[in-house]
């Protein structure tokens, strides 16, 4: 997309038919702020790229800031670059809602993930100046640094420094792609180590945390609707299996003496592809990674190594599949007279969303008109991590084909500015 | 292994029991060539790196000349860097005999692949000088150029220059991995690209060719005979194989709503493991090299390259074997909602052995008291070439463990001389 062309804007305003603007929210202003977000780190075929720590992320967060204060809001920053913008609530003895999201983006992604989490937070407050409204609870939009992980092949990193999930020895041997250190890489936007190692912060002064999020999904489109509930959010587990066998001339060995650890290996992924859904509907598995060695044409693979990215939103039947999936690797294995070796390197507890929390969405989504649908959330978000220490709950708006991370990513005016009603209604039934 | 320790001449003399030291084929000698040829190219850890128009691939060359000089030969070379040493027969209307190998190597590889060829060649002609005997026919030893092809991932090269199989075109465009163009690789020995252009051979002159060659299996090991007799040569047929998914979100896609590359891949390289047995006892089918797409843990492949390598020792059953890859290929993707495209690469014809050759070193065996078995080679050897132009033989000899381009691979001395001797016997035979 020529960057003349490029106007989010007038793409998001062509088909709202304005019928959602009322109770102060306004979708005029939710599209030119879009516009304006997707303007910095616009890529040449009309992505975003805003890599966390960079340069145009703190941009974003700067911009940001300013139409924070305009809105009342009063702002701060911590360690790890976070930025929070607190409205005091009526009662000041009650701990305060919060919501939010990131405006970092992957290298090459769309406008929606997720300047949708944090412009819906702050549209809420717009919305409330309007009609004059003061919640109850003291009420916190939040803008986490690098959710996407893009610079470091990690992620979550602003929640979980300020959730202190962030093993520091570890973070502190992180390179980027450019071989800068962690430690130039929060110096060069004005934090360091140890402001990052500060951002920890006492929870207790937080009731919950709500995200709005596109739902990078289809389900929602299939269905017809704008808004959904997100059930709970899975939390990957990454076993890394190596299939060791016998490297050989791909010419002068019989195939029956052969300890092939492709064979093994094909047998494996094509059949832990059948696992998920006898353990769990929410559950998935897949093998994205996998290396063959020596991976010579005409040479027998001695060994296969791989990883199997392993989901689910409950914590028990993850676990289920995955002792299911070593045992087909151990099975399948000894069929096959190779070895396999397996080590679990990632496990992140996943969240289910708690029934209070969803039958407060459910009312909130009845109100305004749209079907309740409940959707697992198998990508992690920041409400992951929070949801580790407080009660949290998702939205998921409507994504056009399900495509996200890609500049084709998309989500109508229409279904946000819905999205912005139930994720309002929601926070003001909050006792 | 360190270099004061080597002494290839120690170790093959160190269980030489002599027995087989007759008709004047001379164990001695033959270890003693074996370990002066070793010398040269000779790798830290004790094996050989004569890569194809190398310095080392020329000084082995020339150590041969002086022995082939020596032993009374007429020595020549071609444009290709190809040796020949003549010894003219009694009748001169009769086609010459010819017999040999290569003295190049793999980049680390052993001591018998395959200076065996060529100083078996050899060993024959020094049992004539020593015992007087003139054979009817001329008689060539042949040391062709490049044979391992591990210059310009190619091979066969020396053969394929004799016999006209070389397109010119496509050669001038090789570069190894040091850069340099083939026309440059030419003139650092001291030949041209014109040169080997011209090396073609009008094989009329030539009778038969007979190669001696390590087993690279574990065949005869297991009978416990030195020498066995090669029922074919596989030609190898490369099948690429494209599995086309759509790459998507390792979370957020339910399982039933994937189209995953490496399922379709695994499934296909599990199910063709069962086929080559189906067609031919000679037939094997390897996919040693694959690459998904693209490869990130948390992302469902969207495409898996790979190459199926596909030998038999018949054309016909290769080409049922591979027709019915193809077919599995097809029926898979269909399966599991993918796409299929392939494309066969490269195809060598395969050269089965005739009946008559096979009789005369079935005597030749029986005559040395060792019972004739027969092996098909599903390595590519020089006769490789030479057979698809005219009748060819082989015969292997005993390997160790069936290690071969490594500096373990072994042949014991007894099992040689055995080798020498049903070669010579064969070479007699000849009408």
């Amino acid at each position: 997309m020529a960057a003349e062309e490029w106007d989010l804007y007038g793409r998001l305003i062509k088909d709202y038919d304005g019928n959602y603007t009322y109770e102060g929210i306004n979708g005029d202003r939710l599209a030119k702020r879009f516009h304006a977000i997707s303007e910095i780190g616009l890529t040449d075929d009309g992505g975003s790229r805003r890599i966390g720590f960079s340069k145009e992320e703190k941009q974003a967060k700067d911009l940001m800031k300013i139409w924070m204060k305009e809105a009342g809001l009063n702002v701060s920053e911590d360690g790890a670059g976070n930025v929070f913008g607190r409205l005091e609530g009526k009662d000041h003895s009650l701990p305060a809602i919060m919501s939010g999201g990131h405006v970092d983006s992957v290298p090459n992604g769309g406008h929606f993930d997720s300047p949708l989490g944090v412009l819906s937070a702050l549209e809420v407050v717009e919305a409330w100046k309007e009609t004059g409204y003061q919640p109850n609870h003291s009420y916190e939009i939040a803008i986490f640094s690098d959710e996407e992980g893009a610079r470091f092949n990690s992620g979550l990193t602003g929640s979980r420094a300020m959730a202190g999930e962030v093993d520091m020895e570890l973070q502190r041997t992180l390179v980027d792609q450019d071989g800068n250190s962690f430690a130039k890489v929060m110096e060069d936007i004005g934090l360091s180590e140890e402001s990052f190692a500060e951002a920890a912060r006492d929870l207790s002064g937080i009731k919950t945390y709500v995200e709005i999020h596109i739902e990078q999904g289809a389900k929602l489109e299939a269905q017809n609707l704008p808004v959904g509930i997100v059930s709970g959010i899975a939390g990957p587990a990454w076993l890394e299996v190596d299939f060791i066998g016998v490297a050989g001339h791909a010419g002068n060995t019989p195939m029956t003496e052969r300890q092939d650890a492709l064979v093994a290996a094909g047998d494996f992924v094509r059949t832990i592809h059948q696992l998920p859904g006898k353990v769990s509907d929410s559950a998935v598995a897949t093998v994205g990674k996998l290396h063959v060695h020596p991976n010579g044409a005409n040479v027998i693979p001695g060994k296969v190594s791989l990883i199997v990215d392993i989901r689910d939103i409950y914590a028990d039947t993850r676990n289920e599949l995955t002792l299911r999936i070593i045992e087909e690797a151990e099975r399948i294995a000894d069929n096959c007279g190779v070895k396999a070796n397996h080590q679990q390197n990632l496990e992140v507890t996943p969240v289910p969303i708690d029934d209070e929390r969803k039958q407060l969405l459910s009312l909130a989504l009845e109100k305004h008109d749209i079907k309740p649908v409940e959707i697992p959330s198998g990508a992690g978000h920041d409400a992951l991590i929070i949801g580790h220490h407080l009660p949290v709950a998702m939205l998921f708006v409507n994504s056009k084909n399900g495509v996200s991370h890609n500049p084709e990513e998309w989500s109508s005016l229409n279904d946000i500015v819905q999205g912005v009603h139930v994720l309002k209604t929601y926070i003001e039934s909050i006792d």
